[in-house]
């Protein structure tokens, strides 16, 4: 697997986004995904300044996209991001009964999603044209 | 594909659903989904009495859980899916902007979740202990 | 997309596998799936011998392969594999009691998969080490 | 990551539904995804019940719901799913040599249902109005 | 579903992006996946920008970039991005040849991903440790 | 999980599956993968028959398909496959930098993927009668 590129070994253009992601974040690590996309530096900083800008507040608070993420990674069954993420949304304020409710509805939208296609159900008219 | 059991089809057992249904959701019509889970009773009830209770408020608001029911809706490509949980979420509140601001994240967790196992990026011990 | 390779425009190569496909089927007339796939002649052939190979009797019987198959393409939102694959189960047996409860252990095994995940569960000692 | 809750640790409510299991399966031991749900003891209860309703014999014979689970898990990625549907599924007979055919189906299916997205096969006419 | 924003509505922040994506293709129209982003500004042009900058030569050739897309595509199931990209590989230079091959390959790929899931298999010490 | 058939305890017809796969990659080993395929005797010949003919050079070089293969493997989340691929695509030229872009445009697609289907884009008539 890729190497990951700690602090110490980074290039200027890495450690400008390091910088930003710890005083973001307000913390004094980089967590393993970004030390492994920092061996491509330009995907590196178009990931992270997408996050930042896609996961500040704006007309859905911080901690319900954080619980958006976690409902995809769930359901892409990606371990890390789980990992990752959970943390982000606890520090965020992610309860343990939100998280309860969260991951009952993501097995039950995965439950229907395979429903729907398992029945071939077809889309109804009143979906297509909404008022 | 299956065939839809419509309201006068419908048996006594599969009514009952069909009347809460419509009663829950304060609407006079069944949507097609329901209408194919009709062909085997207990999973027409079953999923019903699980979705009657898995979206009700809890420590997370309705609306909240649509959105999170939309990640992973099209995470998973279903188009039935969210064709009708579009339409919910609209009727709860659902915003044009907090749809952008929900499909923002939802892609940006589909494409990290893929980059995190491209990369296959361990996960850090501060995420297996946390404190 | 990719133009239908029909009956009377097909080369030698192409129709040896059509012809093998109806035999094999007793039917007189080849889905859009071979269609497609013949514009490649090689992966018409070996997807051709691959299926016939796998969904012959073993110590599964043939309707127990074609649940799998239609458990699969439900998973993966696949609606022409869907469509085909439901005629192919109902020719060979599959009634509605049936399908309803494929369904439902689908839809209970895709909710339980996200779940698997979201609660990130370690596996336990006993499924690895089993006796 | 989400504690396990243990036996000893349960609450009552828990405790009803893991006494129920192990006397379900005639086991002595609660496996971690039952003890990670039972963080939100709505979900355990309901998942429980649906899946012991959903397995239970039919008619589709309980292996063949077993072989159908691990259908959707292997194509999900699902580490825990298929380490624990698979010593479910050889406690009700699973061989060798069903599993070989078992994956194999799988493998296929998931191979076709590419090819059909990647050729985008439309459905054909017989497929819709079947008789 | 949401509206598309058609080029004689659209805002000048829009517009810009549309003249440039026009510009960029030497195309005379908007395809709809841009028009349904319109609807959130920010998501248009963050993920315009970035498909330009990944999708330009480096490394890896335009072409190539559009096979690996294409490969994506198809096993998400995603049939609005195998319409629109295989128009973009075809117009690279994609022949029929290569779009068999790359199926075959994609379909592969899917087959024994599958199949490694299935069999639980193990990351040999050799991968771990490369050198 | 099943186990390995060691190439000691492997049959005739397992051997001559094993000699071919070194004897192609001019390795003296056998991965995982083979091994536990090697239950399944018929399996694990189609599979590597079907590998050998669809990884060699045609109209798209061997590199570039394995490349193809990450962007599969990457996106399902399979560990496996991507430990195993990413060895065989450095064998075959894979550097540093081409793994960036095939991230970078893998991580876009599955982003876009999401997108396409939450904003239920529907194909432009362009794309359907391409000419």
């Amino acid at each position: 697997m890729p190497s990951l590129i700690e602090y110490t070994d980074a290039s200027p253009e890495v450690l400008e986004v390091y910088d930003d992601i710890m005083a973001s974040r307000h913390t004094d690590w980089i967590n393993n995904f970004w030390k492994a996309l920092a061996n491509d530096p330009a995907t590196l900083r178009r990931t992270w300044q997408s996050i930042k800008q896609i996961m500040a507040p704006g007309a859905l608070d911080p901690l319900t996209k954080e619980l958006i993420y976690l409902a995809v990674s769930a359901t892409n069954q990606c371990q890390y991001c789980m990992a990752s993420h959970s943390a982000s949304a606890r520090k965020k304020g992610m309860t343990d009964q939100m998280l309860g409710e969260l991951m009952a509805v993501v097995g039950m939208a995965n439950e229907t999603n395979a429903l729907a296609a398992g029945y071939q159900v077809e889309v109804d008219q009143q979906f297509k044209f909404p008022h």
